[in-house]
């Protein structure tokens, strides 16, 4: 099962794949989206998709692995995070990828054994799961998305018959 | 000049395609997008996005008019209308039309000539300003994308040099 993680932002936008099954986590590729300079909101969803889209025909993973905010410092904030989701989202169901979704806590409760856990902690166990080699460079939004998708792994695991439905919301579920 | 003003929302959001220049104002095209019934989010993105592409073909608009809302009930409402509003940039990007943006103030006071118009005054005034027929229906959506687009009409007469760049919001101009 091949899974790409997305850490969605603002200004950079984190992707990561990973592959698992009954067997060790195998890293396959990560790295982030960043906005061009002073791009207007329209450039910036573009880029993002387009980049999105690409990953995605090319390395052609079977799910989405989405990270879910409920909070966010305020409105505004709250719309611009809302964009880059559902530019991710649109990537997703164009390919016809299951999509998951995960709280910032539920992430690092999973990969990294407890929930306020820090993002060098997260990154450090992201990097000892998929055993990267130290010589693979990791921003911290590339380490983000790797440890969203790597829930989704683990989430997998403890419920394969139903491909993690019973632990993982599925995306939409219980929205309005 | 032809416009397309879009009224995005969660369950139903609305286009309206305006002509106008020095003189009247011309009624082209309006309609809404339903989300599916029961529609997860990436179906429901999807969905919008695949209606909005092919009306932006099919009716070849310069511009899209975008309302702008800087409030929202919640957190979670601004997430929802985010992801609405960011289909609606792609779909314009892709496709190199400029995007300007209006609160729902400003559109009621462009068109209805007060700010607190109801929707109804709204409806009546987009009908009589682009002299439509009382035979075409016009659903609530459908008449406030009319609106948005119409205002941006308003707009472009008043400073017709650039574009209406002087009164409108350019779409990312100031954003974070």
């Amino acid at each position: 099962m091949r899974i790409i993680g997305i850490d969605p932002g603002n200004a950079v936008t984190g992707f990561g794949i990973v592959e698992g099954g009954s067997g060790a986590f195998k890293y396959v590729l990560a790295g982030t989206i960043r906005a061009p300079h002073n791009a207007a909101a329209p450039a910036r969803l573009c880029n993002i998709y387009r980049n999105l889209t690409e990953v995605i025909a090319r390395h052609e993973p079977e799910a989405m692995s989405l990270e879910r905010n409920f909070a966010a410092l305020n409105i505004q904030s709250a719309f611009r995070l809302g964009e880059a989701r559902a530019i991710a989202m649109l990537a997703a169901a164009e390919r016809g990828l299951e999509l998951y979704e995960y709280t910032p806590a539920q992430v690092k409760l999973t990969v990294a054994g407890f929930g306020a856990a820090d993002k060098a902690q997260v990154k450090a166990m992201v990097r000892r799961t998929l055993k990267m080699a130290l010589s693979i460079e990791l921003a911290d939004d590339a380490a983000d998305a790797l440890a969203i998708a790597t829930c989704h792994l683990f989430h997998l695991r403890l419920t394969p018959r139903r491909s993690g439905e019973a632990s993982a919301r599925r995306a939409g579920e219980g929205v309005e």
